[in-house]
């Protein structure tokens, strides 16, 4: 993961596994550092004015020392210490000033926090996720989906696969996990898919090199406030820019700042990459090792030849793959967001670097939401709302196809329930994206751990194709069949070897070479000068002079040719699904309380849309009786036959209370037998209840459920539930 | 994977993947084994008359050869060697019969293979599944879903989903593939999970060691004619018996026969235990081992206690687990059924051990398919048509629960498209089960490598939750509350240390064990005896004598308690279905191959039902012209509007090579449009067609593709397309 970049220096990509191979990094890096990156004018006011009043009142208890000393008249004296206390008293308010200025970013942060506590407090306690081998006290950055966290993954799959598979005719492959390193190794995931590690000299216990020097710059800032503005400035500079440190630089700050082991206080080893992929060895003998892959991308590259012929070899396709990932983390952090274990859903895109063009863009053109260009983060501006056909049109987005996936990316997130107001696409900086990488956004969602990269849309050029076409000698390439051919004139350069050997005898092969190399300039011209003069100069850089060739030396012509076709590498716009963080941003998107009806209590609400639901319905008997129950099978029955996931509570709790039950799972509907000829249906949101006929109930419920009808039409056609009975069961 | 039976000897479970953790195994290896178990009649009989030839014509010829040393009469001689000539024929003419016999059965499995081939031909060529990392030569056991192969396996899995997960409402989790040592610890694998190999001793090449010796009996049997009744009585016992083989036996055996590495002819070494499990590390430091699941069933039992609160403390409950499980095979063979990675989808049922009734089992008592109890296996008989709810009452399957499940287990594969002839349930033998195991029954499907073993449905008693409670320490129970409190009596023994200390000294602690050991009716008869005699004598085992216990030493009494529940340890009943293998073998029930129209070649179809086949439909216009294109995106438009996967095929081929092309994938439904007011539909297995309006299209084809018309109903609703014109078209 630490990957040279285009510069020399090597970055790091915070989300890495989203954007995976060669991909030069971002420089903000997990989320909440961009809360630091630039310095609060405030707080910089601040400090320096703490640090000014520090200094006057040091200097003026300097001179009422001198004063006394001197043994001066009592009025100078009073007066010299009135000034001290009426300087100690500024201080002490500006002193004040600052703390409450830290303390109020603080605030936000905590209420960030408590509200994360509920969501997940929440999702444990209904099972939506458990720990992995929790009565073996679990395994951090390892968790299981529990029944409706199952659900609704598997919601989210089925529209993803609906969405892009279905709907965009691609090609979807399912491929091993287990992966050789030959693999691995061609898409330079072997060599550079690390994170620099340092360890507890004493103990050994690993640490990440950068988060213990962000810890120590974030905690600096937050809780010291003696530091000056200076210094302040400084750690924010530090957070800002050791994405791009090298393990040396890395090495030297932890030096510098005295940053030891968090628990014991011991020595740190320097900084050394440690490899993110989980390794094995496959076969009996332990001669071939492998890997788990850290992504689903190479499984389609190295298929590519087949889905080429599979597609009667026509370009653009895509191939489409979901799957588990794995990236084992030194320290996971950040629950759900930073696990060893992961699905992602990946397209590889293949269109050719000619024509990047997309049939389908004008459906997507319209969209307006947030995108945040690489010119506005350089400038210090917020992202802000675009059309998708102007981004493109002006060339802010580099092509059409990227632009198209873009757009079909906000519509699958906001279509899952993603909040359009806390989702922007947000674009690499130059510096953040690798050399050969065309354009680059990023999906990011608001969380309460900041903003958080969930979906990669990469425009990655011919970078991996070219990379397995390399290391497997398979050519992956793509033609192009000219509807009639075309005449090319091509440069030929033939050296005579035998004039060459005798006039440069062991420099022979130098200059061969070179005059090989010519391109189509230099070599008509030597062409020109060789017919007029009979001879030229001819520096030859791998000799480091020049040598003089003469006319019977080499024979330079231009011949005409046919060609039927065009051969070449297709680029890949990628667009890369980390769908355990959607899910989990989902999760915080829909979540709110509201108060009981007692109000003695808050109650937690997912607010799904029906599309990723865990269950679409629950079914509950008034009381238990054998009227209610046989009412009760029916509609079960019926819900099953219209294939709407549901759930009948039996139990004896109040209505109100299985109705708290359900709105915490998210279950955006329930129907309440309380008749056996017409039943109530309640909708979670509005709390609102319609009254419906037995018959009619499953049919009304799926319309909705499935999108047919929305709860406004339902409102409009059916007979309201009053609300003194509706009360009586609340 | 060799784990100690009952019995003591190791046992080895043929596909054990899909029936872990313990059982022991069949008798039954790789199904082709069965062809050889018992020794054919007439075989027999040719080989002991072979054999008698061969003697006559041996001594004959000594006669011969003595009547010339002895310089005989020469019509004496010529009437020996004339009786020579008629042995001579006899023999050959034996010879020549055994000879066909054998390749008879050997043609039987050269045509099993040509039909195999021809399978797999169509599938990879059409990317039904590719061998992964295929640019870099692959990896044996690996392989890739391609297309059509990824969309058979999602409706596979969507439908199991369905049938299982949503019909039963079962608790689905989600848990990952990385496993830390401790679980599988627990669960037996890391100790037990492991296969016999033997290596080359100059190249270290390694190999299944039961493999070869199951390679060499059988080439005896199919190719060496001059080996003997009795000797070709023994290949075939070792072929039945040698999965019972010790490491000690099989090398033995190995040694017997010389059989050497087969490539090379070096000798080999004496098999060793090789564990299956693909061995990872989790996290930085190294310290924590970890692998690859062989299983998803661990990931449940390990979340028992959580699920339980989530069904309310509620028994009996359902969960269920999709996943990828691993498993590195020493020389995997058997092409798509014997993987290295392959995805299950596992069902753990708890149920109180002591009511294993079920409530819906007569939703299946009346279903009635090929079974094949233990006995009928015992006593050389065949498989048998039973009715299930028969087979229950009799007690031919254990319980009521397992009964349902095998009946759910029969539709969910019936309805996939496995032919019910093709189809048997196998009883497990005695000693294939392990010994907690109350009843194994295995889903068998016949394809061109035997009888393959599909889906394990075990009942396991308590074993698995026993295992993680006391590796974990927690308490993996259930309880069942008393309407009202139960009284029960119950044993207290209560030893007098202080007495026994004065009375027996160091021997003390051995005394107080053996008294608190006695089972009741020991206790009562020395009570009983205590105060008839005052004394009496009493054997302690572990210190081999017998010690003279008095009155004062101990006192029994029998207490009555008032108990308000009963804390259980549930049974587990677990179908484990092999995801690959059942599609595999669908793959081989759908395949058949027609005559072309011009009846010069043979053309494959897969006989999909809609519900697997990758695609519903395909839209063919007839002819590249605008009004047609028109007509074709309106009808794919409402396609996608009704869910139904489709693709259009634009190519100017021939609708006939169309036709074709679709049937090869498994397509159930062609569209024609070949006007713009009415199409024709195609149904590929009958090649019947009907002329439908083009607004009704896409409706009639998804009602027939979702079951809610047969094509019979669309054949006598619209009318046929005219002979003629579907001649001109194919």
């Amino acid at each position: 993961m630490r990957f040279l970049s285009p510069l020399g220096s090597t970055r790091r990509q915070i989300f890495f596994y989203l954007l995976p191979q060669f991909q030069a990094n971002s420089i903000r890096r997990e989320s909440t550092s961009s809360f630091h990156t630039t310095m609060d004018a405030t707080e910089q006011s601040l400090r320096q004015s703490l640090s000014e009043k520090s200094s006057s009142v040091e200097s003026q208890g300097n001179a009422v020392r001198a004063l006394k000393a001197s043994r001066a008249a009592k009025p100078e004296i009073d007066a010299a210490i009135d000034l001290l206390n009426k300087l100690k008293l500024e201080k002490s308010a500006v002193e004040k000033q600052l703390q409450s200025t830290m303390s109020s970013s603080g605030n936000g942060s905590l209420n960030r926090e408590a509200f994360r506590q509920a969501v997940v407090n929440t999702l444990e306690r209904r099972l939506f996720y458990i720990p992995s081998f929790k009565i073996y006290r679990g395994v951090s950055g390892l968790f299981d989906y529990g029944p409706p966290g199952c659900a609704v993954k598997s919601n989210v799959l089925s529209f993803w696969r609906q969405h892009f598979i279905l709907e965009e005719n691609m090609l979807e492959v399912d491929c091993p996990c287990v992966t050789p390193e030959v693999v691995l190794k061609a898409s330079g995931h072997v060599d550079k898919f690390t994170d620099l590690m340092v360890k507890d000299e004493k103990t050994g216990t690993c640490y990440r090199a950068d988060h213990l020097l962000k810890d120590y710059c974030t905690e600096k800032l937050e809780k010291d406030l003696t530091i000056s503005a200076e210094k302040a400035a400084e750690f924010k500079d530090v957070l800002a820019v050791m994405e791009d440190y090298s393990p040396e630089e890395l090495g030297a700050k932890i030096k510098e700042y005295g940053i030891t082991a968090p628990d014991t206080k011991n020595p740190l080893s320097d900084p050394y990459p440690f490899n993110l992929m989980f390794q094995t060895s496959i076969g009996p003998s332990g001669l071939i090792p492998g890997y788990m892959r850290p992504e689903t991308a190479q499984g389609i590259f190295v298929n590519f030849k087949d889905l080429y012929y599979y597609n009667g070899r026509k370009l653009p396709f895509a191939a489409a793959q979901i799957g588990q990932a794995f990236r084992n983390e030194i320290s996971p952090r950040q629950g759900l967001l930073r696990v060893r274990e992961f699905t992602l859903a990946e397209i590889e895109h293949f269109v050719d670097p000619e024509n990047k063009s997309h049939p389908k863009f004008s459906d997507v053109s319209k969209l307006e939401f947030l995108m945040f260009p690489r010119e506005e983060q350089m400038s210090g501006q917020a992202a802000k709302k675009l059309c998708l056909g102007e981004a493109v049109a002006k060339g802010t987005v580099n092509n059409e196809t990227l632009g198209y996936f873009i757009g079909r990316v906000y519509l699958f997130l906001t279509r899952l329930g993603i909040d359009k107001e806390r989702l922007r696409f947000r674009q690499h900086l130059a510096n953040e994206m690798a050399h050969y990488a065309a354009d680059c956004w990023d999906a990011e969602i608001e969380s309460s751990y900041g903003w958080i990269e969930c979906v990669g849309i990469a425009d990655r050029s011919a970078y991996d194709l070219r990379a397995h076409s390399d290391k497997s000698g398979v050519a992956l390439v793509a033609e192009e069949k000219y509807a009639e051919p075309k005449e090319v004139e091509k440069l030929v350069i033939n050296p005579v070897k035998k004039e060459l050997g005798l006039a440069f005898k062991g420099n022979q092969k130098n200059v061969v070479e070179s005059l090989e190399a010519m391109n189509e300039k230099e070599a008509m011209e030597m062409k020109a000068t060789l017919e007029s003069k009979g001879e030229v100069e001819f520096y030859v850089c791998t000799l480091g002079k020049n040598v003089s060739i003469k006319k019977n030396m080499v024979s330079i012509s231009k011949e005409k040719k046919k060609e039927h076709q065009r051969v070449f590498t297709p680029s890949v716009i990628e667009p890369s699904f980390g769908i355990g963080r959607i899910i989990y941003c989902l999760y915080e998107h829909c979540f709110s309380t509201r108060p009981s009806k007692a109000g003695d209590e808050q109650l937690n609400v997912f607010r799904f849309p029906p599309l990723v639901a865990p269950i679409k319905c629950t079914v509950f008997p008034l009381v238990q009786n054998q009227q209610f129950e046989e009412a009760t099978k029916v509609i079960s029955k019926e819900l099953t036959s219209v294939g709407i996931s549901h759930k009948i509570d039996i139990t004896g709790t109040s209505i109100g209370k299985r109705y708290a039950r359900t709105d915490e799972l998210g279950v955006p509907f329930a129907i309440t037998v309380d008749s056996d000829a017409s039943v109530t249906i309640r909708e979670r949101d509005s709390k609102d209840q319609v009254r419906v006929s037995l018959k009619e109930a499953a049919s009304v419920v799926s319309s909705v459920a499935e999108g047919k009808m929305t709860w406004q039409d339902v409102w409009a056609s059916f007979p309201h539930h009053s609300s003194a009975a509706a009360d009586e069961q609340e």
